[in-house]
């Protein structure tokens, strides 16, 4: 008889450690263009941890340019899909803080959340992971208590204290607030086309910090093209319809495929084509700056 | 019968849980000078995660400019409040390592805890929030082992490792050391003050990742001047006398309450007034530097 | 009788406590040379978070000069003994990426790990903690499932992960590949000497931040010149055979021993002797890089 109970407090140990609100399952990841100079995110992780010491805090960057809300769009598409569904992104590039801008809780149909004003930042995870809903943050009820008198930092009062709601389970997804039409506000910009054997994208980013130069040219489209690996290809790149570099260059698998200082064209992190110089810095270089106007266009 | 032994059990389990030796309830939040370009912070958290692997462990910031005081007070006092009760602050900004300046561990009347050289870092969250208790760190016991060669690293060996025994509740407040008299070393500076329905406060720091421009005028004593949104109000800075600016400038609740590079006055993240210039750099426009030199004035 | 049952029940708590796969006891520690403005090591944290919401993850530094293999083999070594046994670090400054250099994890006597290509970045810790063994990461096995496409971010898709599956035991470490010769591949330094009553070291690194010059000579070498607290001693600084400092200085246990602007030896950080300017910045100062070129010397 008494096992039973024992089996009863036994299962009740075992849901006890799988329950969320034991072990917090949800990553909570912040990303800003504050820099981490001054304090603003420390208040925002405060008041997270005010919601649950147990809630699991990382960072994609705070070193958004300020206000660039494409390249606040680039890093969350770059980062997401290596994160677990669940995970609760808090990006907060908001210019328009404190204006009409609505701001929103997107949960895509790949199972992760993102706060954020809704200016554009969900342009590309909206594309690649899916809508599945919208909500608008009902901010009656979804604010940090005692800060209705400042209006300009909203990150902390009403995201970063929403997300951590969220992330925690204090809140279910349908208490974010009333469900909005399933569409966020799009950035424009150009799609890759491939035209007569040849393909033609943009630069929509760098990686900066090596001066490699990233196009948003899928491996899916470029396989269309026939190239392997080892392979050299003509890759033109135009600024403005002014010509920057035009070259034959290898494609190689890693950057050790060519000699030190050699252009290379090859799959980056996200698997889009890039093109670096092996230990160099191509962008600087050859003057390449991030744009929809920058064409890169690659054939055989 | 058995059954005070379950609730016995059950009322065991549920206390581990609620216990901080099992969830580390209280957070352990670093700020230094030594920026992240080295291994000096991860030392600091090594040495942490060696006192206990269930500490939570977050950052002010480590890019405080080397050896200001002031900016490391004025840091700890944006951020301490959105921090829950509990939390341990570990300051490292200490230009006299290894002098006679104390090593202290504030309590504040919040329940805040701060561990600090008592050299001016403390001014003002000391204000902010209350003195509880000031005690004296006892390096013969709060020290890491081994570590008495190094007279230059006192944030790691004696600061990180206080901090995160007192997180933890390896040891209580009490053993950190003896009470001192209730005071911390207090820097020189200049409260606002309303005179002839004129404020005249000044320019503690800025937002410099914006280029926004604070002051030291508190919300409520502005809220004197009787200065609803939307109203205008003349702004003089000037700089040990001389000018910087003067004009009639909007009071907005955000800054989308201006055009594109106009300037509007607002209630900051600290409920503080700032001015800034929309999606501008206010600062470096007017050649703003914080200092108590810099009078910010405001009338109708 | 039922008391067996119930010490068992108990036991089994007591287990589940202290068992790493409910309290994630190891740290897991990255360093790389990618910076903090995108989002590589976002993508690496989620791939780690992925294999444990558990992990306790922390950083030394992500501003490793890029390709700078020597900077990642000091700074690794400046942490590492101050992280408990068990630590998982995550090296990823790895210029060869995707050519012939192996991916490894070392196991030290000390019982730390580290998950790095084999490039060097391990010279200075296999010397200072001992080398137990080596294996080199079999990535049939050890690879974030779907990530065969990209060959240039092996710090995503190898290193973090083997490392997050290692230090929350969903592999053991025998798991992780086969056994190699237990050695590292070793950059090439000069090993400071004391001859004729006068040490010749040189300056493997410097404290940039403040502008402190560290050198490669450890307290124990430097105290078989009995120079002691307060003594002045004789320092020259070489650079390829130039001079560019030679002066007696005053030996200090900190700073505050030294007026402000007055340079001071010292035992820094890591236990090596140290050259400053108290409040001032010396390799500005004098011009004074760090290289096996540059010769620190000192005598009484």
């Amino acid at each position: 008889m008494p096992n039973y109970k024992f089996m009863t407090l036994k299962i009740g140990i075992i849901a006890l450690f799988l329950s969320p609100s034991v072990w917090s399952q949800h990553a909570l990841v912040f990303q800003t263009d504050f820099g981490l100079e001054e304090g603003a995110v420390a208040s925002m992780k405060g008041v997270a941890f005010g919601v649950s010491p147990k809630l699991n805090m990382f960072d994609v960057t705070h070193e958004i340019p300020r206000f660039n809300i494409w390249e606040a769009a680039y890093r969350l598409n770059q980062v997401a899909d290596y994160w677990p569904k669940g995970t609760v992104f808090v990006n907060v590039v908001d210019p328009g803080v404190g204006t009409a801008r609505k701001s929103v809780v997107l949960k895509t149909k790949s199972g992760h959340f993102f706060v954020s004003p809704d200016n554009g930042s969900l342009t590309l995870v909206s594309e690649s992971l899916g809508i599945e809903e919208v909500r608008e943050i009902n901010e009656k009820i979804n604010r940090l208590e005692g800060s209705e008198r400042s209006h300009t930092f909203h990150g902390r009062d009403v995201y970063a204290y929403t997300g951590a709601r969220l992330a925690s389970e204090a809140i279910t997804y349908e208490q974010v607030g009333d469900l909005l039409e399933p569409s966020v506000m799009q950035l424009d910009y150009v799609k890759p086309k491939l035209i007569n054997e040849r393909i033609v994208g943009n630069v929509p980013i760098l990686d900066a910090h090596y001066g490699n130069v990233w196009t948003n040219i899928s491996v899916d489209l470029f396989d269309r093209l026939d190239i392997n690996i080892g392979d050299e290809a003509w890759v033109e790149i135009t600024d403005n319809g002014q010509e920057l570099f035009m070259q034959k260059v290898k494609f190689v698998s890693s950057f050790g495929g060519v000699g030190i200082g050699e252009p290379a064209i090859y799959i980056n992190d996200i698997l889009n084509l890039g093109i670096a110089i092996n230990q160099g810095d191509m962008a600087n270089k050859y003057k390449i700056k991030p744009s929809s106007k920058v064409l890169f266009s690659i054939w055989k």
